[in-house]
Order: C-alpha cells, then structure tokens, then sequence
C-alpha cells in the first residue's frame, strides 16, 4: 500500500500502481470525468500514470492553470500530427503551450504555407480529435531517439536530443503519431471539441536570427464550442479597445522614432486627460494630508549607490550621465525614493512632526529591451503617483490603512469595481535575495496582513514575490473584458530609512529611525490610462472625458445659438464643442458617437427660438428636450454620482 | 580745423588739437563741470585728450555706465596708490572696474592685510582723492616699461607687458604714483568724494590655481557721500532679500550634496507655490488658446542632430547616455522645442488648424560649471514656462503681440511694473554665428520690431545678441532694489520648421512651412522664484502666499473657536494655519511676522463669543475686529485686485 496526500491535508491508502485517474474515481466520478493533468511530488504527471510511492497528488481540470496547459500542450500534438498527415515531409521542432492556448514550429522546406492553409489543418485536427486517441509516454535510448529522427532527416530534432543530458529520452505517442515529449498530457485526443488556428508568423530556430526561419502557427482550444466562441469574441473586443489604438483615434498619445521608442508624447487631449486625473488624486491627497514636492529627473551615482539601486540594478539601466569636465556622474532616476528622503533629511525632526507624506507625480526613466516595449503598458519614460510616508513604526499600522482607503476611493472613481489583492511576501528559504534585517522584515508583514484582514480585502498571498527591501501590497483590478490587470502598489520599506540614516527625536529624546511607506495608486500615469482606455474602450467616466458634450447645429444659421450654448456650459465648467459645418446632421452624430462623446446637443430652429437643447446620449439615443440650465444640471449630477469626496 | 559728431547727429567745428573738455565747455558749463570720460571714434579717451582728426565724440557723466566704469577704474588707480604708500614693496597687477565698483589684485608678500586693515586703506585713498591729482597718460617703448618693473622687482607686471603685441606701452600717472594702464579716467583724483572697500578674497594670479593666489580687495567709490549711503543701504537690504537666504527661512526648496549641485529640491511650500504660479499661467494660456502637451526629459542623440543643438553644444552639455545594449544613445533635453515640434509632425495640419500653440512645463538639463552654480538663478536643472506657437508668416505679427499681451499680464498680476525690453537683432558682420536664410532673419527681426513698436513698449535694439537660431525680445524687469532682470523671452525661429520639415497644406493646396515662436514669460520657474523672492523679500502677492493667514489663539482654551474659524476660511479656499502653542500672543504676532504672514487673526474669549476675528496685517498692525465672513469678503476682495482676468 502507498500513502497518497490530497491538496486539502488528506491521507488516503492505495495499492501500489494505482493510475490517477483511479485515485479521481476514489474521490468522486465527476472528477473522474473532469481530471486531465496532475502533479505528483511536484512533478507533472499523466491521468495514465501508475503510482509507486509516497507522495502528494494534485488533480487538474480544464479550471486550472495546469489542467488548460496539459490540455493545449496536448493540443500542440494534434496540430503536429495533422501537419504531417497533409504536409508530408514537414519537419516538426518545438510546440509548447502558451498563456492563451498553444503553438508549434515547423519547417515546411520547399512547400509553402499561408494563413488560407490553416483552415484544412483545423478540420483535420478535429477530425483526429474525434478518434478519441489516447496519449501514452514511451521510453527510449538516446541512441534510439537519435536514430530515429536521423532516419527522418529532422536535424531540429537531433540537436535537442543532443542537448538532453539524461540517459533516457521520452517519447508520447497517440493514434500513428510519435513526438519527443517529457509528458504532461490529456488522457485522450477526444476531450478537444474546438479548434482555432489563430495566426502564423516567422520564427528563427531557437530564437536565433542567425538559424533558419520556421513558421509558427498559433491555436487554441477548448472543451467546448460555446467556449471558443466567446474566447474570439473576447479577442475581437480586445482588439477594438486595444490601448494603442483608440490612443491615435482619440488622438491622446503619439510616439516618435527621432525621440526614441518607449518614450511618449502626450498629446492635448492626453495631457488634459492626465492633468484630469492627477488633479482628481491631488485633491484626495490633501485631504488625506499628503504634501507636494517637486525633485529632478537627475541624481549623481553616489545617491544610487546609497540607496543600493547602483549596486542592484545599475549595469542594466540606462547608463551613467558624465560631464564635459570636473567628472561628475549622474544618472536617469530609476524612481523618486532617495530623492524624497533627501527631502526627510534636510531638516531635523521630531515624533510629533511624524508622519510626514511627501507626493510628486515624478517622471521616471528605466532602461527596456526594444522588444518588451508595449505602447503605454511597457515604456521606457513614465510618471508614477508617488508619494513615501516617514512614520514612527507606532504609526505603521494606521498609516498602511489610510493608504488603502485612498486607493480604494481613487478605484472606485474609476469605475474599477472588481479587485483582488496579493500580499508579497519574502522567500525564507532565500535571505540572500533581500537586504534589510529579519525583525524588520516580520514587522512589516504584519503590518500589511494587519491591515488587508482590517480592512475586509479579498487577497492572496505569495511567498518570493516581494521587492528586494521590502514586503508589498498590489491591488489587481479585473476588466471589462475579465482581464487582470496589476494597478496600484503599497510597500513598506525599513531599509531605505537605514541607507539615508533618516531620524526622528523621539518622545524620550533620542533618536529612531522612521519608517517608509512607497505608495501609487494608479501605479503609473501611463500605464493607467492605457488600462483605462482597454477597460473603458474610450468611454471614460463622464469627468474625466476629454469632450462631454458635443453641440451639433442643424444648419450653419444657428451657429450664433450654438455659441451661446457652448459659453454657458463653459461657465459651469463643461467641456463642450460645437460641431457647425456643413454636414448633415446624420453624419454629425456618427462622427460625436464614434468620437465617444457623451452627449450630443442637437440645435436648430426650435431649440433657438425656446432656448433649448434637444439631448443625445451616447450608445442610447435621445433623451428629449430641456432647457440649457436643466442640462448642465444634469452634467453636474451625473459628474457628482461617479466623483464623491474623499472622506479621511 | 576738425569736424566732431556728437550723439545727437549735430556736427560741430573745433581747431585741431582741442581738448575733450574744451568741446564739453563748447556745449554748456554745466555738461564740462560733469563730463568724466569720453569715446572718441569708439575708442576710450580721457578729458584731457587732445582731438587731431574728425570723428564722432561721446562724453559720459556719472549717469552714463561708461562713465562710472572711468569712475571706478581711476579708484583702483587710487587703490594702488593707498597701498604702495602703507604697505611698501606690495606688488600690484591687474585693477579692473567691475558692476558695482572695482578690484584690485595684489601680492603682499610676506606682510599680512585682513578686513581689519581696510579702514586705514581707505582713509589713505580719501586722503588722496582730496589733493585733486590730475590724471595723465603717458607712452613708454616696451623696453623701458620692462625695464622699470624689473627695476621694481613686480613679476606680474613683467609677465602682462609681455604678453603685449604694442611696441608702445602706455601709463597713467598721477600724484606720485604710475601704472601700467590703456586710460579711461576721470579728470582728477578730486572727484571721487565717497570711498568704501568691501571686502577681501583669495584670487590666483590670472585665475588659474597652478599660480600663486594673491589678494583682491574689492571697493567701491561715489561722487557724493550721500550715494554711497544709499549703496550701503541696498547692499543690506539685498543681503536680506537674498533668495537663497529667504528661500532657506520661507522653506521653499533645498539642495542635497548626494542629489547633486545646481539640482534644487522643491519643498512643500515651494512646491505649492510653484504650483500656483504654474495654475495661474495655466489658466491664463487656456484662455489665449494654448493646449499642454507633456515630452519626456531625454530624446535620441539623433534629435538634437536634427535639430543642430548637438553640433554646437553637444560637447559642452550634459554628455550622452548609452544603453547596456542595443547602442541606443539619449541625451537629457536641454530644451523642450525638438519634441514639440515631433507633436507638431505626429500628424498632418491644414491652414484652417493654425495657430497651434503646445505648452508644457517642461523641465530641461543643461551643464553649467559648479563654479557658476547659484541658488536658484543658475541652476543645471531647471523647468520652462515654456509654449511654440505654430503659425503661418501671415499670422506671425498678431501671434506675436498676442504673447506680448500675455506677458504683460503676466508682470503685472506679480507686480513687477517697471520693466524694459530689449530686441536682439543679428550681428550683420558676423554671417557665420546664425544658421538660417537672410530673407527669414528679415522677416522675423521685422515682425519683432513692429509688434514692440505696436504694443508702445519701452525698448533698445541690440546687435549681434541674437540667438543663433532667431532673432528675440527678451524683457527686463526693475526689482524693488532698482535692480535688473532679464525674465520673459519670445524668439522668432524660422530654423526649426525646416529642419524638422514641418509642414501645412495652404488654401492654395500647396505645402508650406509655418513659423515657430518660442516663449516663456517667466523664463523658468526657477529664476522667476528666485527673482520674486529677491523683489518682494518674500512678501509675495496675497494670491501666492504660501499660508496667507496666521490664527492665533490667546490660549489654549480657544483651540476649538480657532479650528472652526480655520474650517471657514479653508472653506473659502484661503490658506490659513492655527498657532494654538502655549505661548505668549507677543511671541505668537513675532513670529507671524517673522514668517511674513500677510494676516494675523487673534481669537479669545471676546471673539468666540462675538464669532469674531480681531485682525493684524504683516508691517501695518491692527486692523479691527469684524466677523469671519467679513474677514473672508476682505481676503477675496484684495486677490481680485491683484489677479485681475485675462482678457485675450
């Protein structure tokens, strides 16, 4: 008999040999039904594998990361086997799973393959789905492995095998079809009821420009149809509001290539909507007794090597800045902390000064690999709401959970209504990875799982994943699209207090060291408006939009009214603009609706001679007519609903 | 006889060999009883200077610069005198006039001279002033000017005659005492009535610090006693109104040795007032037209290639910064033009969208020597007010005065009245110094004359102070000390379009260049602060006081009535702070004022009672007790007449 232990801490006894999917059928049929991957001992096993000792097992269904893997992988089998079914010759290389289904490398030789060749491939792997054939692993000799795929010609396949350092080479094989494959299967081809070949695209064997280019084609599948279909349907939507697109219809942001890339250029509307949104968070930020300073996007070396960053970072950053003479170095600032605590340090201070919150909206410059850069989401250049609180650690507590009740209202203006967080922790296996000492390290974990159960989040917690000087809190919001996305940061830091010997005088006269708190919580300008832009698809809350309100006159000859219209709303503060050439009015409200401005006024005789407007929501259509007066009130309301206070 | 032009274009008739003084004589007794030094052909002479050819003739009094430069540098000659006669076998070498008086550069060899012995030095120069010793040049060959210093054992003197290309030396004697000297005196010792020396410093001998380091003493000298007064007054006054002095007092910024020199810290009140500034400038632009953009600090190396910044300053800037791979080269912006105008090319524009005028508070590096470095008026980080119009030539002249209009509200809601400008033309000897076409410098240093003239403003021309790329009017402001900044500047650039090929398409369906103007009526925010603090000794406008109100509790027993009639005025967006420390109220109103806090609210019993204030203005005292509101009405009524609307 074995001992096998379930994820929940149960122990259960089985005969050795025992398969997983036995072990499934112990617990209950559905699972049984449902398992198509799991774990033994930590390593990825078959639901055909046979058990022979002691150890832990974990059973995946398509609902787990691991079980959509072994799925996909698998799926990456059957792609393969219908390549070579209709392309005989086809040499296969490499087809792992991917985040969002699966792809695999072939060198197609002499044939030629385009994207209209992807449909024949689609049917033909349904058609070996439907076989039901089940995935089984094989060992073999290297010295077999290697014969075998000599004989075939495939010289991709011979280099891998070369490169393996173990003495035996798995094979997994299914219906006619053989690939080299280390396991982590599906236990049958039928479970894949949808298919999708997404795209094909140009890849040099292993990712060396200097090799040969194969062609990658990339799919996804699912265990239902329905599923596929709204996956492509999600996909085309994400397209739509992809961030770098609506960027240039609404004309926000731009790049340049004499700039240099990953360096954007904010456009008016951008810049009006950033100035919108940094405004909205200063306000708060008072309330909440944050004070603005303003530092330089410079600072020498040394401050870096005291801050540690140098040490740390310093050789993939962008690289020193010299001087013509007197050989001073300075650098790019990677982020706006030492320069806050020369702020601390320029003047003594005392327990009852604490604590103190210095806030800049602080541009800051890291050095990204060319191809990691993403329009606003990977920049190179980028403005952080940040601000670093100096607090007595009695303080610590408190001030942890005044800095989430902040990020929690600067959410919900925003419409972020669904969020999770994940409390980073260290890795204690791993105290080289971290500077700072033990007791501080304990301390500041508490403090932040203090205040996440205080304050009733939804959180998870990771073990590894926190900043090298210290433990964080970061808030993932989840999209209109269902998609995660990584927002706001809080981190507390006894380290940086240490390295700048920041003090305090305490209540008995001596000196301590504060505590910092980092904190942002849109993160970054940049990569908040790009989020914003893909949650909202353009259509911003009504106080952040860039026009609210777009006046259309149904002929030239009531311009004059419509100027008149476009004052009074700008008296009460309404971004309004009138839109009087000579168009219909047809075409006018096209254009506003694409445009995504929410409301449209249309102005003609009768609105004239009333002094009204008749009144067009955006995406729903008229709402009648009503005085200029009742409209702007209805602005205001509207505005008034989506932007409450800040209460401290 | 000769023919002599005076400034006034009149041409007068003199025998040869009159004398400078004869001709003043020739004009009026008064203007021969004032003259102190003259230009004959443009070159320096004395009054006593013979006239052998015809020419033009200018004949400075003290209230001309030229004079009072003739003035100073005579007192050196004085200087020297004082010395040789109290301190026997000192050795003299250079003696120069400076802004504010003269210095002069001495070795004393193995005797000492510390402040203390200025007071004898200068008795011995009144001394001399009083014997009305008669200044006179005289020509020597290079043979025996050598001779007579070797003979005096003066190494310094030695080393400049023979670094002289003339054959002929020229002294100037007078009294018993010679230098070596090109002239520019005054008539006779008498004149100098008032003598002060200032202070001593280390100086190297022709600055460079391999070299001994002599001894400078810096004075300075008056033609009456009752102007030296007045100097000794300003000088103390400034000292106080030092920005870097107030700035320190004020807490507005900082500077950090490990962030490094020239980079300020703006600390939370600065920052604040920064902000107001930059608001109020804001608001001012959105109503003329102008729309923010926002550019990253580094671009390309290639930008600033284009833009020709690289070639002529490249090797004296900041140096570049490389990356750890991919060979990519940035540089910090050193101005923020280059990425307008990529703002400008991110998309096409037709004469129908022109003017385009993008703003941004722009921060900018540029390296300055450490040795030239001061407090917030030479600084290597520094952020610009600064906008680019883009119009067509036909829009030039009324873009021009537009931004003339602004910055004249600019001056006047901060209070600087009294102001000059000057238009800076090119030098038309010196083709080489500019880059664009003649046809466009003429364009634009004409559109610069005419909207001067327009505007009525009060101007001087200047030649050769152009910038290289465009002519410019920059405007000058008089302090409260009479003292002279140059703040706002608007330049004409038809150099930039080109070489960023910046484009529109006309009504004639043709593609054209704009025109760019580039201005900043602040100058920096830096510079302007500094100059604000310095004019205003830190008594800034109501509108941007840092804390405008000081509540002041007569004792702890009012805390509460204070903190309510805080929560008003906050509700009234007035800036105020409640002093409820156990302290005296003489000690509370002290330091108030001490802290230049424009009004003072003292609340005790009466006034809880009443839900009065009694009122106490900065430097004018009691102004009565009246009810919060009417406190309130009073405080927003001053504001509105400082910071009046602007009207575009």
């Amino acid at each position: 008999m074995i001992a096998i232990t379930l994820p929940d801490g149960s122990v259960k006894q089985y005969d050795k040999g025992v398969t997983v999917l036995d072990v499934a059928k112990s617990i209950s049929e559905g699972l049984a039904r449902n398992v198509i991957s799991a774990s033994f001992n930590k390593a990825t096993v078959e639901t055909s594998t046979t058990l022979n000792e002691d150890g832990s097992l974990i059973l995946y269904t398509w609902n787990n990361d691991e079980g959509k893997k072994a799925f996909w992988h698998s799926s990456a089998h059957i792609l393969a086997q219908a390549l070579e079914q209709l392309y005989p010759g086809v040499k296969l290389t490499i087809g792992p799973a991917i985040d969002n289904g699966f792809y695999y490398d072939v060198d197609f030789g002499e044939q030629s393959f385009t994207e209209k060749d992807l449909k024949p491939v689609e049917d033909k792997m349904i058609e070996i789905a439907r076989g039901k054939h089940e995935f089984s692993l094989r060992e073999s000799s290297k010295a077999d492995a290697l014969a075998y795929y000599k004989e075939q010609g495939n010289e991709y396949k011979v280099e891998l095998i070369e490169g393996l350092d173990d003495g035996t080479i798995t094979f997994c094989d299914h219906d006619t079809f053989t690939d080299l494959c280390r396991g982590g299967h599906i236990p049958n081809t039928g479970i894949v009821k949808a298919v999708k070949l997404m795209s094909i695209a140009g890849a040099y064997w292993r990712g060396d420009e200097n090799n040969k280019q194969l062609t990658r084609i990339y799919g996804i599948t699912f265990p239902k149809q329905k599923e596929l279909t709204e996956y492509l349907a999600l996909v085309e939507e994400a397209k739509k509001r992809d961030h770098r697109k609506l960027g240039k219809e609404l004309e926000l942001f731009t790049f340049s290539q004499k700039v240099g890339q990953g360096l954007p250029l904010w456009l008016p509307k951008g810049a009006a909507l950033r100035e919108r949104l940094e405004n909205f968070l200063k306000q708060a930020q008072k309330k909440a007794g944050y004070e603005m300073v303003i530092t330089p996007h410079i600072g020498q070396k040394e401050l870096y090597v005291t801050s540690g960053h140098y040490a740390k970072y310093g050789a993939d950053s962008f690289q020193p800045i010299h001087t013509p003479n007197e050989g001073e170095e300075f650098m790019l600032k990677p982020m706006n902390c030492p320069h806050h605590c020369e702020i601390y340090n320029a003047k003594p201070w005392s327990y009852k000064d604490l604590p103190k919150r210095f806030a800049e909206f602080g541009t800051v410059y890291r050095y990204e690999q060319s191809g990691e850069l993403h329009g606003l989401t990977r920049v190179r250049g980028f403005t952080q709401d940040d601000a670093h609180i100096f607090c007595t650690p009695d303080q610590l507590d408190e001030e942890f959970k005044k800095v989430i009740d902040l990020v929690l209202y600067v959410f919900g203006s925003l419409g972020f209504e669904n969020f999770t967080t994940q409390v980073s922790l260290r890795d204690p296996e791993k105290p080289e990875k971290y500077i700072g000492s033990l007791e501080n390290w304990d301390k500041a974990e508490q403090a932040i799982i203090n205040a996440v159960k205080d304050k009733g989040l939804d959180y998870v917690m990771e073990t590894g994943e926190a900043a090298f000087y210290g433990p964080k809190l970061d808030f993932m919001v989840k999209d209109a699209l269902g998609r995660s996305w990584q927002l706001g940061t809080i981190q507390v830091d006894y380290n940086l207090p240490e390295r700048f010997e920041l003090e305090y005088k305490g209540s008995d006269n001596e000196m301590h060291r504060p505590v910092m708190i980092h904190r942002a919580p849109f993160g970054s300008m940049e990569r908040f408006v790009a989020i914003l832009l893909e949650n909202t698809g353009g259509n911003f809350p009504l106080w952040l939009m860039p026009e609210q309100v777009s006046i259309l006159s149904l002929s030239e000859k009531y311009e004059k009214y419509a100027e008149k219209v476009l004052n009074l709303l700008e008296n009460d503060e309404i971004r309004a603009l009138v839109d009087n050439r000579n168009e219909t009015i047809g075409k006018k409200i096209r254009e506003a609706e694409m445009n995504k401005i929410p409301y449209m006024l249309i102005v003609g005789e009768q609105e004239e001679k009333d002094g009204t407007v008749s009144v067009r929501k955006h995406g729903e259509g008229d709402l009648g007519t009503m005085s200029i007066e009742s409209f702007s009130e209805l602005i205001s309301e509207a505005v008034k609903l989506e932007l409450k206070e800040f209460k401290n």
